[in-house]
């Protein structure tokens, strides 16, 4: 796809799940500022939904996803991607497999939620953290953010109980019956004295609609905005300043 | 990314604009029935938004957007696509062309909007059409829904103005400042008799909103979803039963 030269094609490695890969695509179109389609940054989304589970397979349960998202890497290769964007914050228990599959540069979701705090002013403050069991179980956000200077909160069962009922009303697709569990959630992480919430998980900002996000007394970080934010940003910076 | 046999992956030809290329992949998540991500229907998007304006090209004020609509194609049949759909109206005036240039069957949007018409009740009912300029000149919708026995209405020039600047505001990321122009257009059609209006650029979903569908005392037909119901339908279809 990339004939013109100096200009990126992000490749989106999506479909976990599916509908958090399309509001990726939707989301980077949204926040890129255009007057015209061409403005727009030429994407490429491979939304395989066929990808095993990533949260069973970290938790020893279930088929390795790693060779169908090394395949995904593959044809986003072939269709002329430059940079790659992983809207599944679970696939990133898998970044370093996954950066070392490829010798294109694959963004971080969670270095793009670091930033994204950051960028709501909430540097420091303390963060309590939503996401699927393995993201939470395994640390996925603790070790950076705490590296960073933010206390992290500690994860509760409940909260893990309730953010995996959220994520699978958005995977079956019924976002609206996943709002009343990720709101419970939040509530109680504000409760027990987050100034900020990371919704890490990318089925999660399905569940919180935007026009929601205020009603919380803390600031909401959604990691497919972030990631988006990144993507955006890494598209409009000339190639040859780039590393 | 087609390994398992008799398993439809939809190759989708975005980027015209790249907002309506990311909602149909949402809209294809949303209209499938699905318990689980796995359920889903594997989708390769190329939201390339280079192409030459369709349009201007049509109306022979523009660069040809052939080439880099067939590079496209090129793009999601390497990329393992089995079927391919278009959610761009004006991109149809081409549809001969486009469906030469490969091997791969090609659904029709014009083909969608008429089945769905025929869901939606209102067979052989009084039609208004709405679209780009070129679409609306060129006929794209008139001639196949007269054949199959809709009364069309002749547009006027306002209704070309009007869905211009409806157009335009979405492309311009400013979604909300297309719904006074496209509503004005759909309330012009329906006093001139549209028992039925066809949103026949697939910007112009994006202007109107699912919620306010339902307060112009017609019924409005979708070309994005229209075309995704269609995509469903198909992938969802043994494939030694298709021709």
């Amino acid at each position: 796809m990339n004939e013109v030269k100096n200009v990126q094609v992000l490749g989106v490695l999506g479909g976990m799940g599916p509908m958090a890969g399309a509001t990726f695509a939707s989301r980077m179109v949204a926040l890129t500022p255009a007057a015209r389609d061409q403005d727009h940054i030429p994407l490429v989304l491979c939304n395989d939904p066929r990808v095993p589970d990533r949260s069973s397979a970290r938790l020893g349960q279930g088929e390795d996803p790693l060779p169908a998202m090394v395949a995904g890497l593959r044809l986003l290769e072939r269709a002329g991607a430059t940079l790659i964007a992983i809207p599944c914050n679970t696939a990133h228990l898998w970044y370093d497999q996954l950066a070392a599959a490829t010798s294109l540069p694959v963004l971080h979701i969670v270095e793009s939620v670091r930033d994204d705090l950051e960028r709501l002013g909430v540097a420091g403050c303390r963060v309590g953290l939503m996401g699927t069991a393995a993201t939470l179980q395994l640390d996925l956000y603790g070790e950076p953010l705490r590296r960073h200077g933010f206390p992290v909160l500690p994860t509760e069962p409940e909260e893990v109980r309730l953010c995996a009922e959220a994520i699978d009303a958005v995977k079956a697709n019924d976002a609206e019956r996943g709002f009343a569990p990720a709101a419970a959630c939040i509530r109680r992480l504000v409760a027990r004295g987050a100034r900020a919430v990371v919704l890490g998980c990318t089925e999660l900002p399905l569940a919180v609609p935007h026009a929601s996000r205020g009603e919380f007394g803390a600031v909401l970080t959604d990691s497919i905005d972030a990631l988006a934010r990144t993507a955006i940003r890494r598209c409009h910076t000339p190639m040859e300043r780039q590393a």
